[in-house]
């Protein structure tokens, strides 16, 4: 055998072990990585037709990480009740009912009364009011404070020892230090790894998109 | 006796020990009282004299549970790297060096780089800019993002199992539920028991003023 030709052979069997123990790590780690949900809109096709205009189509800024979510070019005004905040973003695709998701230090600002809701749990949740360029829209509910939540495949719930639905609780061992509790497990098709934090959460604890914290 | 004397006595008697069983409630409890500090300003008095004319007197809006602080009528403007927050209130008395203590979510929104800090400890902590009526005032360093902490008697310490400068975890059982660690332990002559969180803290966990925690 030639020098080069055993050059090659270690090489391709060096590249190999490592990217077989690069392969373990991933899946031997329980990190799990952070997203951070600023205040932002999901629009239903009625809501978008009455503040944008008849058949209007909202369009993509950018991919979120969850498969097929996606934020908009198009932001809103939302008033509370006293003030307002301008430039709130919509998160595409239109869902079947409107729904607001702000901070506690926004609805303390807008003088809302926003309760802890799992996402789609709209029934008596606080009204709220959105303008946009071509009208405005006025929720009887709609307005949530998002429950803290894990994200994730129906493969990684295994691994991780989880089920849908599970409330569990989570280590931060970066930034300031904590826990947080009832952290809303959603496993599923389609979901990528990712706890949601509103910015109360990821600041309070200083953490930012792409920390990690761990299940404990 | 009399039947009327005799009530007397039971009452009495039912008094006291009602009282005995309060107060022994009280200092069996391990229950920690919160204090939610937004965003505020400690001035040096050739801060104030710049601020607001030579010789200015801040006057008091109401006292605050730590015995001597108080909350001032004056508010400034704070200027950042983009951006300004209007009416952040003034906490008296002076103090030897100015000291602007800000959320997350406000350095974020002034593009501060804050870093979190025990009060007092300002060297090489972030340049801020006040505005005043009558001057500005452009500080090198002396914003800070304020570490948790717990203010609390000597009395308190000892009963609580803590000394002066620990670093501790505080456990929230109310609201949304989670953990604080690395909480500062200010004990000492002079000080009420009170948890101090910012609004982001507060906010990420629910809490509310006179809301209870407890040390784990």
């Amino acid at each position: 055998m030639e020098n080069d030709a055993l050059k090659k052979l270690v090489n391709s069997i060096t590249e190999i072990v490592i990217n077989q123990i690069e392969e373990m790590k991933i899946t031997s780690s329980k990190a799990i990585p952070i997203g951070v949900s600023n205040r932002h809109i999901h629009l239903s096709r009625a809501d978008i037709d009455q503040l944008f205009g008849t058949g209007y189509e909202l369009t993509k800024l950018r991919d979120l990480k969850q498969p097929g979510q996606y934020a908009c070019n198009e932001v809103l005004i939302v008033k509370g009740i006293k003030g307002e905040i301008h430039r709130v973003r919509i998160l595409g695709p239109e869902r079947n009912q409107t729904q607001v998701e702000l901070s506690q230090g926004d609805c303390i600002r807008l003088k809302v009364q926003g309760q802890v809701r799992e996402s789609g749990n709209l029934k008596g949740s606080a009204p709220i009011e959105l303008i946009g360029p071509k009208g405005a829209v006025k929720l009887e509910e709609g307005a949530i404070i998002a429950l803290r939540h894990i994200h994730m495949s129906l493969e990684d719930a295994e691994r991780l020892g989880v089920s849908d639905k599970d409330l569990v609780s989570v280590k931060v061992t970066s930034g300031r230090g904590g826990q947080f509790d009832n952290v809303l497990i959603r496993a599923g098709k389609g979901y990528e790894l990712e706890m949601h934090l509103d910015t109360d959460e990821a600041n309070a604890m200083m953490l930012k998109c792409n920390d990690s914290v761990e299940i404990i």
